[in-house]
C-alpha cells in the first residue's frame, strides 16, 4: 500500500477535492489517499509549507500540496524526492522546501512536463486534478521520477518561505512561522534542534522579542506543568517549538506576527555550533 | 473497483456523511466511496444539479446526490442509467437530469421501491442512509437496475432546474446557472457547445445582458490572457463557459442573478443549428 | 474488513484528522476508516457522547471518540468492549458510556497503558494520534483487549454526561440532551423505550416543561404529519425522541437548554415499570 496525501487551499467544501481523490484512484487503484488539509488560507505559501512539514507524521508516500498563486503562469511543477523515501509534489514556489529538509533532505528534483502522465486537456487553472495528482498516482505505480521531465538543480528552485533557526552561541535566532487559534506562537525550531541545544524541562529560557523586551519563560513538557496564565515554551505536537500562555493567549499580551524574529537563549545550555535537523 | 460518489446538502459537519459511507462499505466492501460535495446550499436543487454535472470528471460509477426538499412526501426515488455507463441516484426532483445529458443521455430510469435493497426500517427523513446509498451499493455489487422497481418514462420525471443553451444563428441564448465566490458567472453552455459554435481564443464575443446593455468580451483560454480588470469569457474548470473579470468581480459591476438570460454572439462564428453536448 | 470510526473536536480543518487516519492505515492496512464527526464543539462531552451513540448506525467496529478536556492530566485512556461486538476507545470521561448502553451494554473495560501499542514518544497533547488511534488499529489487527492494560471495574469509571429517561407510571422523566440547528429538542428517550411505552402515532402526548407549563403534542411519524407551525413529537433519525415545531423552531417559543428536565406522558399508554434499551 502506498499513501498519497493531499493538501490544498481549496476549502473543505470544494468538489475539486473529491475529483482529485477519484483521479488518484482511477490511475492507482491500490493507493490510500489521505486528506491532510484542505483549509489552507488561500495562496498562503507559508501556511502551506508549515502544513506539509507534518508529512513527517505520515508514512512514507507521495505528498501533494497545492497552494498555487502562480497557476496559469509559467511557474514550474516539480517532484522532489527526499531521503526518507517520500516524493513531494507541487508548484515550484518554495512550499516543498521545509518538508524536504525535515524528511532528510533532497535527493533530486524533476520538473513535470511529460504529458503522458497528465490528464488531458490540462485545465489552465486546475493543475491539481490534471498535473499534480496524476503525477503522484503514477509515482505510486512505480513510474521513475526521471520519466516526468528534466532534472532541476536545487539552486534553481524557488526559496522556502522560511528557513531554520540559526544558532549563535547559546542563542537561537528564530522566526515566527505560525500563530495558532489559541494565540500561541510556533517558531522555526525543530524538536531535534531544541534537544541538541540542550533544552531541559524545568529550566528557564530567555526570549527576546522584536521590541527588545526580554521574557523569562519556563521550558516544559506540557501546558499543565506551569501555573494558569504563566508563559511556557515547549515542543508542539507537530515537530516545532511553541511559546504559549497556559490557559490564555500569548499574542494577546505580546503582539507578534508571522515573520517576526525572536532570540531564544537557554540559560544552562552548553550547546554551540550549527543545528541540523 | 467501482466508484460511488456522494453529494449532499448535509454540511461537512454532519455525522450523516460518515454513516452513509459506512453503509456503502457494509453492503459493498470493495467500492471506493468519494465525497464529491457535502456543502450544497440546503434544498438548492440548481446548485445540486450543477455539482452532480462534475461527475464527468469522475470515473464511471454510481453517483448519489441528495438534495431533497421533498423527503417525507411521496416524491419518488430513482436510478438513472446513462450512456457513459454510470448510474445516477437520488430523488426525482430534476437534480439528476443535467448530469445525465452530459454523460451521454439517459438509457433508462427505474424507481426505487424494492425494500430488499433498503435499510429497514426506512427513516422518514434520512433516505440517504436508508434508500439511496444502499441502492448505489447494491448496483455496485451487480444487482440489475430492474430489480429496484418499475421502469419510468422519461416524460414522467421532474424537469431539470435548467436546460442547455439554445443556438439561434450565431447567438447562444444562455442562462446563468452559477455565480461563484469570485463574482464570476457560469452559463449553461458546455465546452463542447462552445467549441462547436467556433469560439476562438483571441476573438471577441458580444454579450447582451438582461438590461439590454451589450458588452464586448475577449474569448480567452485563461484569466491571465487579458489585462487586469478586463472582462473575459472562457471555459471554466468544470465543463461550462464562464464570464469573469480578471482580478475582479464581474457581478459587482453587472449585477446578475442565477436564472438570468444572456445572449452570447461570436463575431466570426460560422456555426448554426442545434448544439448538442 | 474492519471499520474504525473516528470522532473528535479537532474541526474539519485540522491536519490532525488526516494524520490519525494515516496512523491507522500504517498499523492496520486493511481497515476502513470512517470519519464520523470532527466538528464536535470543543471539550463538549455531552455532544461527543450523543454523537458516539450514532455508532449504532455503523457496522460493528472500533469507534474512537476524542473529546478530551483532560489531556495532559492523569485521566485514563480506556477501551470498552460492548455486547454488540464493538470496541469503544477514548478518554475515561464518560463519553463512551451512552454508546456502550445502546450497543448492548459493557462486557469489560481495560485501561490503555502498554507502550507497545502506542506511537512513541507519546505527545502530551495529541493522544488521538499516539494512543487512541493506534489502540483501535491494533484491536482491528486482533490484539486482545487484555494486552493493552489492566481491567477496570465499571464502578470506577467516570459517569456518563446523561442517563436514560426514567419511567414513572405512564410518564417518562426525560432530559434534553441536544438542541439542533432547527431549534428541535432531542431527549434521552431511545426509540426502543418510546415503543415500549406504547407511543402510537396519531395520539397526543402531554409534555410538562421546566416552568410547569404543559403542552399537548401530537405523536407522529414525521414532520409532514402535522400542520405547519404545529408541535410534534417523533423518533429522530439517530435513535432518540425529538420534540419539534413543523417548519419552525420549538425552542424559539419554549426556551429550553440542554440538561433541562421534561415530563412526557402518553395519554393512552398502558406501559409501566422500567424501560430498557
Amino acid at each position: 500500500m502506498t499513501i498519497i496525501s493531499l493538501s490544498s487551499d481549496f476549502g473543505v467544501q470544494s468538489q475539486g477535492v473529491g475529483i482529485m481523490e477519484a483521479t488518484a484512484y482511477s490511475i492507482a487503484p491500490e493507493v490510500r489517499l489521505i486528506h491532510l488539509m484542505h483549509g489552507l488560507p488561500e495562496f498562503d505559501i507559508t501556511a502551506a509549507a508549515r502544513t506539509l512539514e507534518t508529512a513527517r507524521y505520515l508514512p512514507v508516500g507521495c505528498h501533494v500540496c497545492i497552494c498555487d498563486p502562480g497557476v496559469g503562469t509559467d511557474r514550474r511543477g516539480i517532484i522532489c524526492q527526499v531521503n526518507r523515501g517520500d516524493y513531494l509534489i507541487g508548484p515550484d514556489n518554495g512550499v516543498l522546501v521545509p518538508a524536504s529538509r525535515i524528511l532528510g533532505g533532497t535527493v533530486r528534483v524533476h520538473q513535470i512536463t511529460n504529458p503522458s502522465y497528465m490528464r488531458l486537456p490540462v485545465s489552465p487553472i486546475f493543475h491539481g486534478r490534471d498535473v499534480f495528482v496524476p503525477a503522484a498516482a503514477h509515482l505510486a505505480n512505480g513510474v521513475p521520477i526521471e520519466d516526468f521531465g528534466e532534472e532541476l538543480q536545487a539552486t534553481s528552485l524557488a526559496p522556502a518561505p522560511y528557513d531554520e533557526a540559526l544558532v549563535d552561541g547559546d542563542r537561537l535566532m528564530a522566526t515566527v512561522i505560525q500563530i495558532n487559534r489559541f494565540g500561541s506562537v510556533h517558531l522555526n525550531i525543530l524538536h531535534e534542534a531544541w534537544d541538541k541545544m540542550g533544552a531541559i524541562e524545568g529550566t528557564t529560557a530567555r526570549v527576546r522579542l522584536p521590541d527588545d523586551n526580554e521574557l523569562e519563560v519556563r521550558v516544559s513538557r506540557t501546558f499543565g506543568d506551569v501555573a494558569p496564565h504563566e508563559n511556557v515554551i515547549l515542543k508542539d505536537d507537530y515537530g516545532r517549538v511553541e511559546i504559549a500562555k497556559n490557559l490564555g493567549s500569548f499574542v494577546e499580551e505580546h503582539p507578534l506576527r508571522r515573520g517576526d524574529n525572536l532570540q531564544v537563549s537557554l540559560a544552562a545550555s552548553e550547546a554551540s555550533g550549527e543545528v541540523r535537523s
